[in-house]
């Protein structure tokens, strides 16, 4: 089973449009950002002590994602314009890697003597992220010497972290590199890089390394237990999506069952405990991290895009290691594609969240005002750049890879998987699917194949009808060769959380399709939180198209909770309301129209 | 119209108890704290430098509340082993006293060359404090030399704020001067304290003051305006509420009607809008403070024992202040009485609550455990004293003089209010009035009086039955002299908060006559987060005596939610229950058999 990009399409309809604003604002807006903050003439190695702009120990980082992001784009289109800015920034990596093949800007112009000394300053991280951009420009363009480089640099990783144990520390504080060798392995064939992955997995946990336990706890980093030990998520989300990704990877490749149960237990408990309805996870801004299973505060939520992105990439590596799960893994991913993921960048496609809230009230965050104090919470517009800006780079390379995620093939039996639905065409070594819909504004998926494909029924449908025979099978409906439709009925309704979740007692979140709703106060005279649903009638709720949006709204009727009580603080329990039309937005188009309450969990009458 | 606890007398029955209690268990209990802490041998002067127990800038305070409490006792019982306490330590108050009049451990012993340099040191809340004891010593024993030596320090006072000039601040931090030079006037017929007391209360607030604002907030101390433009209430929560009530002392004596209506305003704010259900107020730790309006989260509500005391005192104040509206202010105190006030001490009289908050949820407290993070949450035990124990003796006062609170003599009309009910007689000058009582276990008020008396219909009363022609009048049922009863029909009902309450919205309170109810998980399988009342069945729940813990409990026909989803974290809205008896006890009763989830807001079917 394979996916790859490259094999894919995308023609018209929702994705195209992202792809394009992607390829056509996003990539530039982002490097522009960089070049402005200096992330892209660091490079050059010429910072030195009293200038500005110094550079970050994880600036190589950002800018190493958006190379990968430019490869893939320019894999699909002619762009001497990103050519020519990642030709430059691969001849600034030629010239500037040490002899020894170690290459870092910090550690090499800012602190050159702390070189290996401190496990959280990102160094392996970033080499991570040199390496998957390097293997992503190879496959881009058949151009190796990026590609040279980082296979240097990783033998000599091998050498300080394997043979010589010169680092000081054993296992990386920010995984990625892990994931990142094993890609070095596949692009290039080589079992070291493989075995260099197999290492730094095999050694993180272990008590006898004795790990600097980073922000005092031993889970921040995954360094609580040794891998195969790790069956609840924990930590800082965006590491432990990236170390559970490498382990997919090596359980893949080796066939290690027991690390394949781990990983299907990571995957188990993340999304059935530890997930917002959006997708997003980690629930604390303390550490970006996991905290306790069904503890999912809407206001306070973390749910960093980058976590969204990398539980994508989690998910995909789920569907090869467990292929008779693929449709529930494949589920996740079409989650975070209209939710978590998508609401990391604005409509405009030059403005990013890092933090993503299911819930916004402007008041009770300056409840604290007269007191001089504020509370912690999450930015409610989305900047252009951040000082640690590693979503927009990440947003990046996920848009402009996105038919990584819709089509696999199976080369045993010659299936076509169609796992999420774009206007798009599949095509290899004459294998040819062709897709056309409106999805998710349409749910008729029209397939014209030449092969045998796998439809995947999403697990939010109740239901599909279609015009051709079929088999049902592990979630996905099994067609033959030939032209017909399937359309999977999708009707707004209501969603609600596990009732360990007791903060959402009484409370749903509004589902169109795989399109997670959400209400703005801007679209609601004023008011989200005393805004009520009736799930009698949602399923019977207006849609339109937005203009102001771009994107479907839909308009329930519902209720505004009105004070019963005569300006009473406190009276004899009843309740009232007016009935009024809630105009509920998708979750991922909240924030563009400037600051305003937000409710993804609306009261339920 | 008086109040004064010295004509009433608590006969049997729950106010019996806790008076009793108080006496004979939690004046003794405080006072062997305060005496293990060094409070007491503080009063001797003799700590120096290198010595454990070094004095706190607060203890004369601590110590003077107990004094006054113990005043109160001594009124109503011979009580030698009290006497010689209080007497020893006025030998020291009056030995330790300086030439000039100040008394002052901590600015005496151990900062002396601090004397009133810093504004927020308590030093004028000592003093008061140490008034207030003065003239209660006086009050309940007719010996005054406590009191002379008090006058001394309050024409000291007078000379460094008013003719001097010389403290480096002008009026002080925490408030409580004020409303104990109005006492010390009332007991000593002399001006001179009340126009000192005009002046500290004229003088806050004022810009020309340049007072240093407390923790950064002018808000905190009640400093952000003069004190007849303050129609909000603001910062510490205790603070705010003895300032308004030497605002409604100073409106009383010299009918400035202005400043009524101020404190009118300030009362309806705090009652209105600052509220818990329970009568708590200062919603947030930060600063023990008010917040905005309707911001009153339950699990950490701050809801300060001293606020809820405070606000007694500010509503008795105001119930002479505004005789019309007394009903309103008498069912604030009735409500404190048996719930807010009453939470901050233990069943056995010897443990107490600062913090006193509506919710306790233990799995939620731990959500940041693998970080190494806590959160800060009010405790769930009380503890027998507190490093800051200005609540324990403040009971101690409160419990010794309820009959403060319960009756009120109109020496115009003739009339006696009766306006807590408690099994209790109020006897002066030949007019009697026996109230025979199992209030709040039992509806019927059986009263026989010599004169007219207005008794209080409360608030939460929806109806009332009598044997006896009566008018209604302000929320008062009048009658003649005779013997009668009065029936106030006391059903369980739910009460919801204000709809701007919206962290409120779907559930409710339980309310049995005066008392508010909630349920802990100990008496619920562990669970009260997905306990649902039934408002339809919650008028017919059964009432029982717990012998463990001596109170009537509640059993009503409600739910546990449970879990419909099939172990899903996200499914279609449904809700699945299952019938349950949930037992509700007091509010003030939680917190007594060990450390348990509890919540007074349950959620609604």
């Amino acid at each position: 089973m394979n996916f790859d990009y490259r094999n894919v399409t995308i023609r018209r309809g929702f994705w195209k449009q992202i792809e394009e604003l992607n390829s056509k604002v996003t990539v530039n807006a982002v490097y522009d950002r960089f070049f402005e903050t200096g992330r892209i003439d660091a490079f050059k190695f010429e910072w030195k002590k009293g200038d500005d702009k110094q550079p970050h120990f994880f600036w190589d980082s950002d800018v190493a994602k958006w190379m990968e992001g430019a490869a893939y784009i320019m894999a699909k289109e002619h762009r001497p314009d990103l050519e020519k800015k990642v030709e430059s920034l691969i001849d600034e990596i030629e010239k500037n890697q040490c002899e020894d093949g170690y290459f870092n800007i910090y550690f090499t112009v800012v602190q050159p003597e702390a070189r290996w000394s401190c496990r959280d300053w990102h160094e392996l991280y970033c080499a991570g992220h040199l390496m998957e951009a390097a293997c992503a420009y190879y496959d881009a363009t058949g151009r190796d010497r990026f590609l040279r480089a980082m296979e240097k640099y990783a033998e000599y990783i091998k050498r300080v972290f394997v043979d010589e144990h010169s680092a000081s520390f054993v296992t990386p504080g920010h995984e990625e590199i892990e994931l990142a060798l094993y890609r070095m392995y596949k692009t290039t064939g080589k079992e070291k890089f493989l075995e260099l992955c197999r290492h730094f997995l095999e050694r993180r946990g272990l008590a006898e390394n004795n790990e600097m336990n980073i922000g005092g706890s031993a889970y921040y980093a995954q360094n609580h237990l040794p891998i195969r030990e790790q069956k609840e998520a924990f930590g800082h989300s965006v590491r432990a999506v990236y170390l559970y990704s490498a382990m997919a990877d090596l359980a893949l490749e080796t066939g290690d069952g027991e690390l394949k149960e781990t990983c299907k237990a990571l995957f188990e408990n993340i999304t059935g405990k530890k997930m917002y309805v959006t997708g997003g996870i980690g629930s604390t801004y303390y550490g970006e991290a996991f905290t306790i299973c069904y503890d999912l505060p809407n206001a306070g939520a973390y749910a960093e895009t980058c976590a969204s992105i990398g539980l994508m990439f989690f998910a995909r590596r789920m569907m090869l290691l467990d292929p008779e799960n693929s449709a529930k893994y494949s589920d996740i991913i079409e989650l975070e594609m209209y939710n978590g993921m998508l609401s990391g960048i604005s409509l405009d496609g030059d403005k990013f969240f890092y933090e993503n809230p299911l819930e916004i009230f402007l008041e009770e965050r300056g409840r604290l005002k007269s007191l001089g104090k504020s509370e912690r919470w999450p930015i409610t517009q989305r900047p252009k750049v951040f000082g640690c800006s590693c979503c927009p780079p990440n947003l990046v390379r996920l848009l402009s890879s996105l038919g990584n995620y819709m089509y696999a093939y199976d080369e045993k039996s010659g299936e076509v998987y169609i796992d999420q639905f774009a206007d798009s065409i599949y095509e290899k070594d004459g294998v040819r699917v062709e897709v056309s819909t409106d999805y998710p504004y349409d749910s008729v998926i029209k397939i014209k194949t030449n092969a045998p494909v796998k439809v995947r029924i999403p697990e939010w449908c109740h239901g599909f009808g279609t015009n051709k025979d079929h088999t049902v099978e592990n979630g996905y409906a099994c067609f033959g060769a030939g032209e017909f439709e399937v359309d999977l009925l999708m009707k707004p309704e209501l969603v609600a959380s596990s009732v360990n979740v007791v903060r959402n007692l009484g409370k749903a979140a509004l589902r169109y399709g795989p399109v997670i709703y959400c209400a703005e106060a801007i679209d609601n005279g004023g008011e989200v939180h005393k805004l009520y649903l009736d799930p009698e009638r949602v399923a019977d709720a207006k849609i339109s198209y937005s203009e102001e949006l771009g994107r479907e709204v839909i308009d329930c009727d519902g209720f505004l909770r009105v004070d019963e009580q005569t300006g009473k603080l406190y009276a004899p329990y009843s309740r009232k309301f007016e009935p009024v039309t809630v105009r509920m937005i998708p979750y991922h188009c909240f924030a563009n129209r400037g600051e305003s309450d937000m409710a993804v969990y609306l009261n339920v009458k």
